[in-house]
C-alpha cells in the first residue's frame, strides 16, 4: 500500500526497452542525434504545434526554472498558486536560474487559481514605476498539486487575465499527462490554444526515468534557450537517452494510457470516501483522525502528511498518490484496511 | 573509425544491467533509498575517504559548476587552464551557478598547469583590497583536455601553491578514471592526499549513461551543498538510477578496466606516430596535412578539429578520442588508412 | 502643503556645511580617509557597539539588499511584512544582490509583524529537506512603512522567535531615527540588545543627501561584506562625502533632533483626526471621501495615494509624510484646509 | 606632490555651488524632478543625440556593470583589455549585475585594444554551439587605463570588427572627458558616430562628487534599464543632486576645461621625460630605479605602483595621475625633485 508519490515508481517496461534499443553504437552527443530529432517531432505532433521549439532536460525543477527564466526578466514577478511546486519545493530555483525573478503567491483552496484570485493579487502590485518590479508571468500547475484539473476553458480564462496585463503564461505540467487523461481535452487545447506560452511537460512521474520537455510554442520566444540549458548544466551529453524515453512515452499514446491508469486507481481508491477535494487526477486527499492515520501506517500504508487548514488536534490530512505502477491490489488492500 | 568523443559511446552492459535491476518496485525518491546509500559508501571506499560527502548529478557541467560554487564565493576568482572545459565549453556555468565567480586563465602547452605558470598568473591579481576580487580556487583537469595526466606529485605541487595563497583546489575529473588508470596512482593519492578539496568524478564518458559525483573530502566544506543541487534543478527524483550507475561502475574496478581499455586503444592508435603530445590517457592529437585530414574523413574517420598554435595554411590538428567502446578493429582500420 | 515623502526634502544646512568642509584637498579614495574612520567610530559610539563593522553606501535599497545578502544564503528565505519596502519597492533587489534569496510575506495591519503572525508564516515552510529552502532571516522595518514603531520589547519578542528557529534578524532602518525619537529607546536597546544582527541605518530621508550605513553588530558576521559592496558598485571613490554626511548627522544628536521634529510635525498634523493608525513617527494615514481628497489636492496638497483594505467607491486612503524640513506653517495650512 | 589618483580630488567649486542651489525646497524624488530632465537634455545635446536614453548613477562601477548588463545576455562574453577596470578593479561587478556574463581578455601594450588583437582573441571563441557561450560585447576604455586615447578612427575600426561578428560596443568613459579634450574629437564622433552603443560617462574623477551617466544611444536598446538600476540599488531618491552635478559639469564646457587642465598638467609633468607610453590624457607612467622611487616618496610624492613587464630587481614603474585640482606648483615641485 505505497502511495508515497508517483516519483517512487520505476520505469515502464516499454520505455526501458526503448532506452535499451538506443544503447547501440556511437552516436553524436548533445542532441545532434536522430533519436532527438524524432523525439522533438513527436512532441510537436502530439501538440499539433509544428513550429514549437522543444528542449529536453532530466528534472522537473530544471524544466520549470529554465522555462520560467526564458519568459520572465530578472526583474519580473511570477504569479503562482501558494501551493505551487515552484514555491514550495524547488528551494528558489526559479529565482536562481532566472537571475532574480520573484514569486507572488495566489491563495486558493485546491491548488487552482481562479481569475478573481489572480486579479486580486495583481491589484497588490500596481505598475507605477520601476520600484514595483514587473508583473511578467502567470504559472499554473496542471494537474494541480492537489490533484485538481484545469480544463481548456479554465486555462483560457486565466491566460486572458494574464495577457490583459501583458503577462505570459507558463504551465507546470509535471502531471500534464494526468490532466489530459482526466479532462479528455487535447494537448493543444489544454495549452497553446488556451493561451499557454511555455509548458514543462513531465515524463518522469509518469513512467519515464528522468525526462521533461520544455515546449516553447512560439519559436520567436525560444531565442537563447539553448544557452540557458547549457550553462545551468542541463544539457546531457548522451542525449539519446533522454530522447528515447520521450519517444517511447508518447508512442502510441502510452503516456495517456499510463496516466489514465493512475487516474483510475485514484478514483477507485477514493470511491465513496469523503475526500477533501474531488479526485480528478492521481491524487487523493483525506482528512482522518490522527489515531487512524497512525494505525494505517502501522499496517503498511505509505502516504505523505499534508498540513492544511482544517487540521486540528485530532484530525490531519494525508495525500495518497497513484501512478502507472499502482496495482488494483494496492487499492483493494487500502480500502479493506480503511 | 569513430573517434569523435568518448561521450558518443553508450552504456556498458554491466551498468545497464544494474540499472535494470534497480528498476523494481516503489522506492523513496530524491536519494533516500538504499542504492544511494550504497553508492555513497562505494565512492568513499574507493577514495579511502570515509568522511567524504558525496552527491550525484546527471551532467559534468552540473557537477563542475556546483562543486566550484561550493568552494568559491561569488566574488572569487578560479584559476584554470585556458583550455579547461569550465572555460571553453560550459557557457559560463561556473559563474552562473556560483552567483558570479570569474575565471583566470593559465596558459600552457598541453592542457596542464605548471606551478610556475600558476604563480605567474596569481601575480597578475595582487590582493590589495576589495577591488581585486578574491583569489579563491584552483581548478585542474585530470586527465587534461589534451589527454595529459597529472600524477600525485604534480597535483601536490599545484595544490601547495594554491594553499600557500589561501586557495582551495577543485579537480575536474570528467576523465579521472583515465588518469587513475594511466598513472597507476590510487584515487586517494591523486586527490585528497595530494591536496584536492573537491572532485567532480565523471562516470558518463566512461561507460555510464549520465552520472557524476561531487566528492567533498572534508565534510565541513559540504554545508549547504544539498540546497545548491536542489535549486539548480540537479536533484533527480528517481535517484536510484544515478546510484545504480555509480555502484556498477565502481564495482570490482570496472571503471578502471574501462578506462584502461580506452587508454590502451589510444596508445595503440598512436603507436609510432608523431603525436603533438605524448599519449597518456584516451586522447590522441595529430597534426596532419589538411588534404590528408580531408581524405581520412572521406574514408570514414570521425574526429574533431582542434585549432591550436602551429596550424598553418597546409596543416591542421585533429583530436581522436577512444572510449570503453572502442574496438581494436577501429584502431587497426585507422592505422591501415593512415 | 507638501507631504509627498520625506525623501523630497533636501540636505540639512549643518550636513551641507560639513560636506563643504570635507571638500578640501586631495584625500585617499574608497574609504581610506580620516573622515571615514571618524564616521565609523561615530556610528559605533552611537550604538554603544565598539566591535560593530560599519559600511556606508549611497542608497537605502543598496543598504538593505547588501545587508540581507550578507546574512542570508542564496537559498534562504527572508520573512518580512507584506508592506515592507524590500517587497514592494525595490524591484527584487534582495534576490538580485543575494544571488537568489526569496521573501516570505507576513500579513499585518499596520506594517508591523507580530510574533504570532511570524510563527504562522514559519509554519508554512517546514524544514524537512532541501526542497523547502532555508528559513534564514527575519527583516523588520522600524519605523514601519505605516509609521508604527517597534519598541525594544517588541523587537526582542520577534528576534526571539527568529533565533528560536535559527534565523538572524535584519532591521530596515530607513526611518530608524524616527523610531528612536518616538520610542525614547537607545539605539543599542532598539537593535543589538534586542537581538538585531544587522541594521540598515538611513540618513537620506532624515536630512542627508545620500548616505546609509550597514551596521553589522557581530564582526564575525562581516566577512566578505567589502567585496559585496564593491561588486554591486556601491563603494564610492570620493568616500569622504558619505562619511561627512554621517558624521554631521550623528554629531550632537542632530539626527534625533531632525527626526523628533518630523515626528512632532506628524503628531501636530494628526491631532484630533481619526487616523487609520496611531501616529507614532512621521507618517499620517487618513481615510477620506474621494471628493475631499480631490479638493485638497486642488488646493495644493501633495500626498501619496495608499491603497488598502477598507477603501470603497467613495473613500480612499492617503499618506502624509513629514520630515526635518516640514514647517509648522505647512501643518497649519493643511489643518486649516481640512 | 600628490598624484595618487584623480579620484582623490574633491568637487569643483562651480559644481559644488550648483548642488547648493539644488538644495532648496521639496522636490519629487527618484528623478521625477526638473533638474533631472534638464540634465538628461544636456547630455543629449552634448552628444548631439536627441534620442539617447540617459540614466544617472553614483559610481563608475555601477555605471559600467549596469551598462554592460543591458547589452550582454547572461551567457554573453565581453571582450576587454586585460588592464580594463572592469577586469582588474570591480571585483566581478559585470558578471554579478548581468547575471553571469564573462570577460575575455585582450592583451596589448598600453591599455588599448587593436583590431588585430581583438580578432585574435575572437578566434579563441568559435561560435559552434551553446557550449561556446556567445561573443556579445566589446568594451573599450577611453582614455585607457594607461592614459592612451582612442580617436574616432580607432574606435570605428574596433566597433567594425565587433559589429562584423554581431557584437555591440560599450565604452568605459570614466575618463571620457580627458579623451575628448585630448583628441579634439566631438563627443558624438568619439562614440555613437564611431559605432559605440552604450557609454559610461564619468563625472566623478573629473570634478564631480559622485555622478556617472549611462548613455544608451539607440533608445530601442534601453528597455528595462530602469529596472536594472533600481534592483541594483542605484536609483537615488534625492536624484536632483546627481542631476545638479551633471548639469554644472557640462554647462559651458566646464567638463572639457577641467579635463584639458588635467591633461596639460600631465603633459607638463612628463615634458622631456622618458615615459613608458606617450602622455595623451592625464596619466604619466615612468620606469625609475627603485631607490629613486623610494627617495621621491620620502620627499612627499604620492603615486601608485604599477607592476608591469619590464620591471626588474632594480627598476619599477609608477603611475602619476593629474586632475582638475592639480596645480602647476605640484608639477614644478615634482620636476624639481626629479
Amino acid at each position: 500500500m505505497n502511495f508515497g508519490s508517483d516519483n517512487w515508481s520505476g520505469v515502464h517496461p516499454a520505455i526501458w526497452d526503448a532506452m535499451g534499443r538506443a544503447n547501440t553504437g556511437l552516436v553524436p552527443a548533445y542532441g545532434r542525434d536522430d533519436l532527438t530529432a524524432a523525439a522533438v517531432a513527436a512532441v510537436r505532433a502530439t501538440f499539433d504545434a509544428p513550429q514549437a521549439e522543444v528542449f529536453f532536460v532530466g528534472t522537473g525543477t530544471g524544466a520549470n526554472a529554465l522555462a520560467l527564466s526564458q519568459i520572465c526578466p530578472p526583474w519580473g514577478r511570477i504569479f503562482c498558486h501558494e501551493s505551487a511546486h515552484i514555491e514550495t519545493s524547488e528551494s528558489g530555483a526559479p529565482g536562481h536560474l532566472s537571475g532574480g525573478a520573484v514569486l507572488a503567491l495566489v491563495p486558493g483552496a485546491d491548488g487552482r487559481i481562479t481569475p478573481d484570485a489572480l486579479r486580486d493579487r495583481l491589484a497588490c502590485y500596481p505598475q507605477l514605476d520601476e520600484h514595483d518590479g514587473l508583473n511578467a508571468v502567470l504559472s499554473i500547475t496542471n494537474a494541480s498539486e492537489c490533484g485538481r484539473v484545469y480544463g481548456p476553458a479554465d486555462v483560457a480564462a486565466l491566460t486572458a487575465v494574464a495577457r490583459g496585463v501583458g503577462m505570459l503564461t507558463h504551465m507546470d505540467g509535471a502531471r500534464f499527462a494526468n490532466a489530459v487523461a482526466a479532462s479528455g481535452a487535447s494537448p493543444a487545447d489544454l495549452t497553446w490554444r488556451a493561451g499557454v506560452d511555455v509548458l514543462s511537460l513531465g515524463g518522469t512521474k509518469n513512467g519515464c526515468m528522468a525526462v521533461e520537455a520544455v515546449v516553447i510554442f512560439d519559436p520567436a520566444r525560444a531565442a537563447g534557450f539553448r544557452f540557458r540549458r547549457m550553462r545551468a548544466g542541463h544539457l546531457w551529453s548522451k542525449h539519446r537517452f533522454l530522447a528515447a524515453q520521450m519517444l517511447a512515452w508518447l508512442d502510441g499514446g502510452l503516456w495517456l494510457d499510463l496516466a489514465g491508469h493512475a487516474n483510475r486507481m485514484a478514483a477507485d481508491l477514493a470511491q465513496g470516501l469523503d475526500t477533501i477535494w474531488p479526485v480528478e487526477a492521481n491524487e487523493v486527499f483525506l482528512r482522518l483522525p490522527r489515531s487512524r492515520i497512525a494505525s494505517l501506517r502501522a499496517s503498511g500504508l505509505r502516504a505523505a502528511d499534508w498540513d492544511m487548514p482544517g487540521d486540528d488536534a485530532d484530525h490531519a490530512a494525508i495525500r495518497l498518490v497513484t501512478s502507472w505502477a499502482t496495482t488494483p491490489e494496492d487499492v483493494t488492500a487500502f480500502r479493506a484496511l480503511l
